[in-house]
């Protein structure tokens, strides 16, 4: 039957592919653009069809790029010295905001053989045949600071030892604006250990 | 320019139509679709156009339909004596999953004159007109219990008093599992008020 309910209930599913939304978030949502924001709506079906058919992988560094090789890799303007290695694009345009200014390496993961995510997958090819280019003068390794982050940390560490290339990792310790007394005592501890001369 | 960002961008600007979404959880969103599930995604744009272009109203009750009437108004089965006034479709679906078999007139919202929204706006000359087809036995008032669903109850029952028909609340009490010490002192009032002979 061509009745209301199979159109607004294969909405209510469809919503199901957003991340954290269930049965009933799906229908507030779908009664709420229904409701509230149809244009809105059809604007969100149109940009959805455009970034999921017209949004690839750079060649170079692997992040979501529209174009062969994505806009920060075609700018001259960048430190081609540099290359921070990162673990996804929200981690990359978190580093971006900080205001590095070099080129980027977007692992799309990290390794978790478990997951059977080992270092095909993570483009690690991509990664010797960039680092082979010999414009890196310096790896920075800007994985997370979990168990898996650290663990391809240390990989690429040694991947890369026989390069003539310097291979840093970014300082973990107290946040800005946090007191010791809140901190946990590994983040301290890390503190303490990188702790640096000031004159 | 037509790079990556454009179209990365856009997804993450028109996602923000959904509730409760700001930029942050957008952007989450946005990379969870391209890394993870670009068939869902696409299958979501789709959904959301066809619900969108395809869904109105119904003539008779107001609540969304793909067809002129809706597919309870158009049932049979359903008792035509009884009406139940909700103020949104998830109530009508609230009230369907409790097991009501009669109609239901979806106001699509409550009294509220500060933003504009006053008996023209909830239907109401509609609802007077399914009342004049004379089928209604008893009108069911099942607005929300909050200042403005009571008076939206109340400005109805006072609107239908010159018809012969019976107009009814929904209880307000304890809920069920509820415990009295953690019920507050208002439902506990009303489950007082509307205490009932057990035999």
């Amino acid at each position: 039957m061509n009745d209301h309910a199979s159109l607004i209930d294969e909405l209510i599913g469809s919503l199901r592919c957003l991340p954290g939304v269930g049965r009933k978030s799906a229908q507030r949502i779908a009664y709420h653009l229904l409701q509230r924001d149809r244009p809105g709506a059809l604007k969100l079906a149109q940009s959805l069809t455009q970034a999921m058919q017209g949004i690839a992988h750079c060649r170079r560094c692997r992040n979501f790029s529209e174009a062969e090789f994505c806009v920060l890799c075609r700018n001259p303007a960048r430190d081609r010295g540099l290359l921070c290695i990162v673990e996804s694009p929200a981690d990359m345009k978190a580093v971006e905001e900080a205001g590095f200014r070099g080129l980027y390496f977007v692992l799309m993961g990290h390794l978790s053989p478990l997951d059977g995510i080992g270092p095909e997958e993570l483009g690690f090819s991509n990664l010797n045949q960039l680092l082979d280019e010999g414009e890196t003068r310096e790896v920075i390794l800007a994985t997370n600071s979990t168990v898996e982050g650290e663990a391809t940390a240390h990989f690429i560490s040694e991947m890369v030892r026989n390069r003539s290339l310097q291979v840093t990792r970014i300082a973990h310790g107290v946040p800005m604006g946090g007191e010791l007394e809140y901190v946990d005592a590994s983040t301290l501890s890390h503190a303490l250990s990188g702790r640096r001369t000031l004159r």
